[in-house]
């Protein structure tokens, strides 16, 4: 049992990692920029800080004191985030974050890195330690930057260090501003659904199942770089179908009527042989379970809270 | 002309960049955590800031709206720099630094990187785009680090960034904690100088000469990482004779009196292509000409000013 400090933690993918740390017997601190959450699980204790602004990070641990950090925080916003200067913000931040993390003694870190820290080409298989790390964005590049200097800082400071690198993610509370946010709450609405031709390939993990990955890494001994991915590489339609037929609804969906991005892999998955078999986390919902329960909070009358 | 910025501009390195700026006929801003210096150039306008401070690097980019920017600053405390937690610090800073330069119409920057930033073997050519980047220190791992990051930004913000890679100086006011600094220093002093066997090759060059390199690279179109050297490697003991003999006392050197570092290369040299060809700067002075100005303001009455 430890005090954990989440960041991120009322994000789509943070919010996922507070019930199984629970689970898990540990002391569950948060921190988020907005209040505690009506939905927060009976125990976490919430933090309330702007981790871009200065000092903040000095504050919530300085009250959080945490011996494990899972940080999630960082821009996400659709459409944006790939550009955004905020992404040099939140390097910074996260430096700040590990300074004051090492100070007070902290012992294990796991960051959220990407696979767009990889270099793509039209068909990548992402294999840590084996394909070149050469980011085509800044959103890649600052991760791949935050990468380095922090493995060095744990090295010299004394921590351990896991950066899990996230793929693809779909699930409840999606952004209709990404994919399968865009699908379900279509969808939902009883509205055609219209994606591309959907043949790309790609590593989808359901969010909660990718919160409860990043919980089995911090509470591993593995260290370094991790790919966090399902390790069943499917064609994006594959999703999309599963995600009609969830709904009951699979005539709404309509393959190709939007335009696929030229400029993305057409197949772009994970080798996760060092999440089995080092971590020894595999995804236990099938693609079909895992759409039915997105589509699930998607139709919930209580959805709105 | 153009407004240029220098920071670190009280530093080792950074202080001679002032005058050739002016002899540019820019308009020079210096910014530097101390008061202006006495023995500043005439017409450097100077402001003072911890740059390390929240909210520094705007208030500095507001006050001198550089349309370039020369940034030296960062630890050079002798002994400290490698593994302190600083380097975290000032990657944080010249981040939020880019930031609001690029934020205020920002054109060019170059950045003081280092030659730490490269693999090092036992006999190791540093050569842009060839040799490995595989940084065995903190400091060298931030250098890389901000490298990354610092040349994203510049592509997505629309700026031009040159990396001028420095690696191993000697000149006037060096710090006596560091190799040339203790030599002239005792010299001066007329105490034996006490070194280890100086066969060590490395590619040393003139303070002086490095600031005016980097004047040259900052005032070129020349982006992305290059080689700040004199292209000319010595055994350091060279050096440390050249030191002897413009003191006019060969005799106080005493080579092999101190343990040589057995985690340092046998040879440690930069191709400089890059500088020479496509940035047209090479050294004008000789080793002993350096080694004479070097010892000259060592033993000059008014040194403690």
């Amino acid at each position: 049992m430890s005090r954990v400090l989440v960041t991120g933690a009322t994000g789509f993918v943070g919010r996922g990692a507070l019930a199984p740390l629970l689970a898990a017997g540990h002391e569950v601190h948060a921190v988020s920029s907005r209040p505690a959450p009506p939905w927060s699980p009976d125990g976490v204790l919430w933090h309330q800080a702007d981790l871009l602004a200065s000092g903040s990070a000095e504050a919530v641990l300085a009250a959080a004191r945490p011996q494990r950090l899972l940080h999630f925080a960082w821009d996400a916003e659709p459409g944006q985030f790939w550009t955004s200067t905020d992404n040099l913000r939140w390097v910074e931040a996260t430096l700040a974050l590990l300074r004051a993390f090492a100070d007070g003694g902290g012992e294990r870190a796991t960051l959220a890195g990407t696979c767009a820290e990889y270099a793509w080409s039209d068909v990548t298989v992402c294999e840590e330690g084996v394909t070149r790390l050469e980011p085509a964005t800044l959103y890649g590049a600052a991760k791949h930057a935050l990468r380095i200097v922090a493995e060095a800082h744990a090295a010299q400071a004394g921590y351990a260090l896991a950066w899990g690198r996230i793929f693809f993610v779909f699930g409840p509370r999606e952004d209709p501003r990404r994919l399968g946010g865009s699908v379900a709450a279509a969808l939902a609405a009883g509205q055609p659904a219209l994606t591309s031709h959907g043949e790309q390939v790609r590593d989808f993990l359901y969010a909660p199942e990718l919160a409860e990955a990043f919980v089995a890494l911090l509470s591993s001994e593995v260290t370094g770089a991790v790919n966090v991915a399902s390790g069943r590489p499917v064609a994006m339609r594959e999703l999309i179908i599963a995600l009609g037929e969830a709904a009951g609804r699979p005539e709404l969906v309509e393959l190709g009527t939007r335009p696929a991005n030229p400029s993305e892999p057409a197949s772009l998955t994970a080798d996760v042989t060092r999440l089995r078999d080092e971590v020894g986390w595999t995804p236990s919902r099938t693609l079909a379970r895992a759409a039915a329960e997105t589509m699930a909070w998607w139709t919930a009358p209580e959805r709105a809270a």
